[in-house]
């Protein structure tokens, strides 16, 4: 029997997996589809992708346009997350509520780190896997250009409450279905390595990028990672080993080389490029709140956070999240009034 | 006989100083106006003013359209620069070359700090004054809007080469040429001291409401003023008094609420929405290089420098300063090729 899979997400990433989940036969998908849905009912998603050639028209087995919808198709084995991360827009414990049956397994496709714990503490008896993506893929109004093959790292976020064997068999269980002869996806023993590894990247180049509005090639040639890039760097590697990931001082180098070649705006550039918003609170709020419980120094990212959190602060506004007085208010005691 | 005096830099401050100046009866001004010289030339400045009400038409003695072209009503008493003050797109010792003469004073009526060794060092037998502006003066296209009282006080970079009485006379009879009636302008003998303490807001407020795009009340708001903006200051007050200028603590909360009621746009964050160099060098970067210099830590505002170095770079490639190779360089040995 097929796996019964639920999709929230349905970007680059979230449709690659899809298409590629039910092209292997294993599985059988329902995505929940919001701002592409008519577009994806009417028409089905088209796709050009390294990894599968052109596809003029897909649908996945169902395509609902609320998680609440996408309920009578349940029970889920798998509830598969790959949104944007935004803990301070929305929680994925809550946005995966409606789907999680007391069988299901949760799977995190997702950036950041440390994004587990809230999820086990909501949900202590289900598997909660962690996946960290490799793939370059976007979806502009339900039209897929997949560049870079998609190759995927699935472990599980450690739930004490579980047995490491039901873990572990939900890990391997998941790359099996995935696995389609034309992707790539393994069973990583430690992907809490795996992630902060790519954190390396993202709260550094990607953070600065975001700051600096410049692309990683510019900000290569105009200083900043001579400046700036290197010893933000060296504060996650520090970091990391306090929270017992021993990575390597060349993962530097391999990092700032990794977009060689080409001039290429990193995730939370983009975001901000399109008045969305960023997704500092897990790749850089996590990171630093992990430096603070273990009493690690880490000025530049304290600071890169604290910017971005003031960019975020101006998204929310812009989106009418927040409202800001018309007159400017007097703080009383400290705070704002 | 009045003091014959050539202004260099006709924004909103120096249009003011150029009327009150002429308004004292005291001085006689040539003015080198560049982006209005038209309207200024046909119609005359249009002011609007807190200290002198609305004048329909205001021309300097002379206007001239370059440096080059004011010599010829030289050789002048002053030399009034109130331009920007960027280092790294042009050198204030250059742009004032055809105007100092001999008996020439040198008066520098801009931001941050450490601005004065190299005008001395190329000028070392001219007295150079240092004028520490308190007002709130913008020019559109020739219309001058003066909404905060002009109050400057003038002192000198102290030149070793020079004995105090000449450099003392110089600045008391500057200010004694610049007072009117209706403005302020006081002789300080510690100007030093002034630089620095306005560097508590520009090194911090300024850069970090330019980083993040929001206005001052929107940083408190926000939570940037709690998150950041409190530690650079504590590093100026650091770096100040590693240079002998010690600034009591509760300069900071003064400077914090200093544009209460207003949301305040610094002019760091103007100038970059229009699009135009930043003065992050004299601002921030001096203020490294005095903390490197004499050795003081100060990991925010060297970040904050930094990323203002990528943000001005982005500036001069949008202005055809810098030019960006099509294909990104990979770098040979560490260098960009």
């Amino acid at each position: 029997m097929k796996s019964n899979i639920v999709l929230i997400g349905s970007g680059g990433v979230g449709t690659i997996a899809a298409y590629g989940l039910e092209l292997g036969g294993k599985a059988s998908v329902t995505a929940v589809v919001r701002s592409d849905y008519n577009v994806v009912v009417n028409k089905g998603y088209k796709i050009d992708s390294c990894d599968y050639g052109h596809v003029e028209s897909f649908k996945p087995t169902n395509v609902v346009d609320s998680v609440e919808k996408a309920v009578e198709y349940g029970p889920f084995e798998y509830v598969l997350v790959t949104t944007k991360n935004l803990p301070d827009i929305f929680k994925v414990e809550d946005l995966v509520a409606p789907l999680v049956s007391e069988t299901s397994t949760i799977v995190l496709l997702q950036n950041g780190v440390d994004i587990g714990a809230d999820v086990i503490k909501r949900y202590p008896k289900n598997v909660v896997l962690s996946g960290v993506s490799m793939i370059s893929s976007t979806n502009h109004n339900g039209f897929i250009h997949h560049e870079g093959k998609d190759s995927l790292k699935i472990g599980y976020f450690i739930n004490e409450n579980l047995s490491i064997e039901s873990q572990k068999n939900a890990s391997e269980r998941f790359v099996s279905i995935y696995l389609n002869g034309k992707n790539e996806c393994t069973y990583d023993e430690d992907v809490k390595y795996t992630r902060w590894r790519k954190l390396v990247y993202n709260a550094t180049l990607n953070s600065i990028c975001t700051l600096t509005g410049v692309d990683v090639g510019r900000l290569e040639l105009f200083g900043g990672v001579d400046s700036m890039v290197r010893s933000a760097m060296r504060e996650v590697l520090a970091i990391a080993k306090s929270d017992g990931v021993d990575l390597p001082e060349d993962i530097m180098d391999f990092m700032i080389r990794s977009d060689d070649g080409i001039y290429y705006s990193p995730s939370m550039l983009v975001d901000l490029r399109k008045g969305n918003y960023i997704e500092s609170e897990v790749i850089c709020g996590n990171a630093v709140r992990t430096a603070k419980r273990n009493n690690v120094s880490c000025p530049n990212l304290e600071l890169i956070y604290n910017l971005l959190c003031v960019i975020q602060m101006k998204t929310k506004e812009a989106k009418g999240l927040v409202t800001v007085p018309k007159e400017r208010p007097i703080p009383q005691n400290g705070e704002c009034s």
